[in-house]
């Protein structure tokens, strides 16, 4: 077999044992040395015009440029910055509309299918596969980011800038994942996602017909197991690089509510300290968006809590952060970008939560391009020509790469993995068909569930499952004729048949040289100066190991042993 | 059964029978009298602002405006006019972009669910459940625009205007219909749709693998009928008004090709000729858009014929007409309203059309809002602001009665009918939020498919056989939170099944008084000057009459009674 594979990837016109990739260098994915080959030229030419640019910028400011990056949860493309398609939805965000009319709107900015695989992806340059960030956390986890992962901010650091963590990060809930322990100079964050805002007692009235959490039924009288749903955690936490962790406030739901307030006062006073001091910045910003509590009040016109988020807590967000940039005089020094970290929750939305498809197909947790073709736009006054509508396709992890090259830190990225970010700061300066990637792989969970090429899509799986499907496992899509990949073309481009294995091999024997990380287990919630009994609690086993025939905590470690089936995992695309 | 109904409608708040309706004035459905009657007096202070200007208007140009009506198939929201969702589509068309950012974009105009009843709800100001003309004309068809229904022409002619039609009219085959005979000066036109361009020899090639016509098939050895399939048919005709009627050109497709050219030839030059004579015009302008015939050639990124249309044909003649009527000094004297007639052919396109959905569900031939919520765009420099983007619910009939206001011979709509064009003076003038409509009854052919109120929709039939359904028949959505009408909500719009039962009623009830017309049937095709003998001899029987035991001609006389059921009528939807 393993001799089958590298006959094909000869066939594919690369012999990888020979592939001299120097170890000083970043390693892409396979398909990217395939387009320099053609490119590099060019790329070389074009680069040498922006270092140019870049060293007269950091001339004029005397320091690389600050960078706030903003992402929220679940939006549909057109959902946020683009006025016609907000006319349909009854929705409106004028701050972000205005963002987007003085920079660039990205119609393909590509993600991850969910909230942790997104956040990975952007934090490690790498698609989640690499390292198994692919399951959503929820409650009791017990896996997180792992330490050898090098951040966003461990490379910018290097840099001298000053870093900061706001909001929902949701990497893990064991130690080593907490932002602060991987490299954030501080850190506010809550380990897990919103779901969180239905987990409190205070929810008891809205969660009346829901019953998420048994603690808030009537006692079971059948029940024989008090360990099974977890009672203990903790709602948010903060601390600062490598010191203390402590909970902040308690897991009511008031003290939800406070999250992203919070998150956002400190995020302007982190702009504001570090740009009165001249350090450069990093912030990664990412509000909670909502509750899944709906607020009774008639605050929206399109009566949804997508709505309530967007319009009365990210949309004045960002106008803030814009407004402080310009008053404290590094606007044109500050890159910043906005974005979703997935599509909307369009399969199975609470009642009034609003996500919807728009012009893609399938959402959240699908390969389909609406599950991972997101709202993304990028602001910087001076710098990013104003009014821009950007056709190429960039993937999230590409921020990872981009931001470091931007800082004058490449040469820290990692160099013994592969980094499927590519360095788009050609795009962001130069605008319109200046990307240097034509490709995404998109993952669902563990699986290859798409590759897209172009404006050509392959669906390696079936995305019946989804609603709408074709029902062919294999199928070639041609997006711009169908953004919804409705109708395969199987007759008029099966030629895309060998071309798309290719490119398939290439991805996957490139892994036979760096190969995919297990997921990372742990105790969750260790380390915590101030935690409840009940976190305390989950650091002990629950009953008495001397009553088991098997040790529970060697159970959580060999989790990644077990087989993953996406359709059997409840956690899957929740 | 009727006092029933007449015991519901007394429950409606209505009583039909002593309900006043003064003979001088338009009959409206009856649900616009419950706006009337809650807004009206706001609507008489509204319309003494729009008179004054209007009289201004008038003494600065010396006549009433001129009226540009440029109509084409099958386009989903956003596919003209919005860039960022172009450049989702691979589409460009920068001068209607440029006329929609000059202007007003709708983001609710409702047509039709097929070009035939589309086309003749914007020519009659009346929905063609009225007069049936919700069968979509085929080869053949044998019916059409009755005389007795007055036309925008002939409501616009009582005000001086010149009038003129051009490109594809598809309102018929028999000769009352021809637009020369409904009341416009000059016509040149087609019966029937661009299905016309694949019935030719020279289509050969490309019907290959179609074989639509018999005529270009190996004969058939078990074939015993010669009359089934038609062979002789009028591809494109003109004439001036009442005047005799001639064919232009043969029936080729190097003729289909020279339609378009020289229907926008001629549009330019009766706008050049009237504009210089300084009498006030009118012209309907509906390209036929493309051949079905591919163009082999590289002309479009997103391979596709509709993109070869818009790009080459639809978006250069509009700004051609926006360039000419400036170049006259007539722009600031001229309303442009471009539009297409009904939502995207995306259930069984053809390979290579690029119809797709964009964001809502369904196409042409579905009551669902993609069927018939299409791309509308207004221009008038000077009087319509620029850049507006307007949420109001607007329907085709109602420029119907707008632009009978505009001429100032509102008194010239006939009063002996139901007329459900609403005059939305004040919409084009005063713009977002000044509609006088929020409702919309969609008719999928003689069936009352949906309605429509403000942000509501409800169902009367299962929407299942267009895909993704939700197989309730009666259900109720919530537009801005649903555009694509998936989740019928029946526990929380429950409230709405009374006042939707309400509506519809009062609807039905005034039908009563103005009842539905049926078809009107005829021979195809007479009154033609230079017919070809195979045109000629549709006027005749196709087999001696006295081998038969009926007469065939009065066996079309009757085919309004046979029983209609869209799901078996081979024509619907098409």
């Amino acid at each position: 077999m393993k001799r089958h594979l590298w006959t094909i990837a000869l066939l594919a016109g690369l012999t990888f044992a020979s592939q001299a990739v120097a170890q000083s260098k970043i390693v892409h994915d396979a398909e990217y040395y395939i387009l320099e080959a053609q490119n590099g030229k060019k790329w070389e030419a074009e680069d040498k015009g922006i270092a140019a640019r870049l060293k007269e910028l950091r001339q004029k400011h005397g320091t690389p440029p600050n960078i706030v990056h903003i992402m929220w949860d679940d939006t549909a493309y057109g959902d946020v910055g683009i006025p016609a398609i907000q006319k349909v939805r009854g929705l409106n965000t004028p701050h972000l509309n205005r963002m987007a009319r003085e920079g660039i709107l990205f119609s393909r900015m590509y993600t991850e299918v969910g909230c942790t695989p997104s956040r990975a992806a952007i934090m490690t340059g790498r698609h989640p596969v690499r390292n198994s960030m692919f399951n959503i956390g929820m409650l009791r986890e017990s896996h997180g980011l792992r330490a050898s992962e090098v951040t966003l901010a461990e490379v910018l650091s290097k840099a001298g800038y000053a870093t900061a963590f706001h909001g929902k990060w949701h990497l893990g809930d064991i130690e080593e994942s907490y932002p602060h322990k991987q490299g954030f100079d501080e850190a506010f964050f809550t380990g897990y996602n919103q779901i969180l805002s239905l987990h409190t007692r205070l929810a008891e009235g809205a969660n009346a017909s829901v019953g998420l959490i048994e603690d808030m039924l009537p006692e079971d009288p059948y029940k024989l197991d008090d360990t099974f749903i977890t009672k203990g955690w903790v709602q948010v936490a903060e601390g600062t690089k490598n010191g203390p962790t402590r909970q902040w406030g308690d897991n009511s739901h008031d003290n939800y509510l406070k999250i992203d307030p919070e998150a956002q006062k400190r995020t302007l006073d982190f702009i504001e300290r570090n740009a009165k001091t001249g350090k450069p910045f990093f912030v990664a910003s990412w509000p909670n968006l909502t509750s899944f509590i709906p607020n009774p009040k008639k605050t929206s016109q399109s009566r949804s809590i997508l709505q309530d988020g967007l319009e009365s807590n990210i949309d004045p967000f960002v106008g803030k952060v814009m407004a402080k940039l310009k008053e404290l005089g590094v606007a044109e020094n500050t890159l910043l970008v906005c974005m979703a970290d997935n599509g909307p929750m369009s399969h199975n939305p609470p009642p009034g939560l609003g996500m919807a498809e728009t012009i893609f197909r399938g959402g959240k947790g699908d390969f389909l391009e609406g599950g991972v073709r997101v709202p993304a736009q990028a602001w910087w006054p001076g710098v990013i020509e104003e009014g821009q509508l950007v056709g190429d396709i960039i993937h999230e992890t590409d921020l990872y790469t981009t931001f470091a090259s931007l800082a004058g830190v490449t040469k820290e990225i990692p160099t013994d993995r592969v980094i499927d970010g590519i360095d788009q700061t050609a795009l962001f300066l130069n605008g319109d068909t200046h990307s240097r990637r034509d490709y995404v792989f998109v993952y669902a969970g563990p699986n290859l569930g798409a590759s897209v090429k172009g404006n050509y899509k392959r669906h390696w799986m079936t995305s019946d499952s989804v609603g709408e499907g074709s029902g062919i496992a294999a199928a070639f899509y041609f997006l711009p004729a169908d953004p919804r990949e409705k109708t395969p073309m199987l007759v008029n481009l099966i030629h895309l048949k060998s071309p798309f294995n290719r490119m398939r091999v290439r991805h996957e024997l490139w892994k036979k040289k760096y190969p995919d990380l297990p997921e990372r287990h742990g105790v969750p919630w260790t380390g915590i100066e101030n935690a409840t009994p009940k976190v305390e609690a989950l650091s002990r086993p629950s009953v008495n190991l001397k009553d088991l025939p098997f040790d529970p905590l060697e159970y959580i470690e060999h989790l990644d042993g077990l087989p993953f089936d996406p359709t059997l995992d409840p956690d899957f695309g929740q």
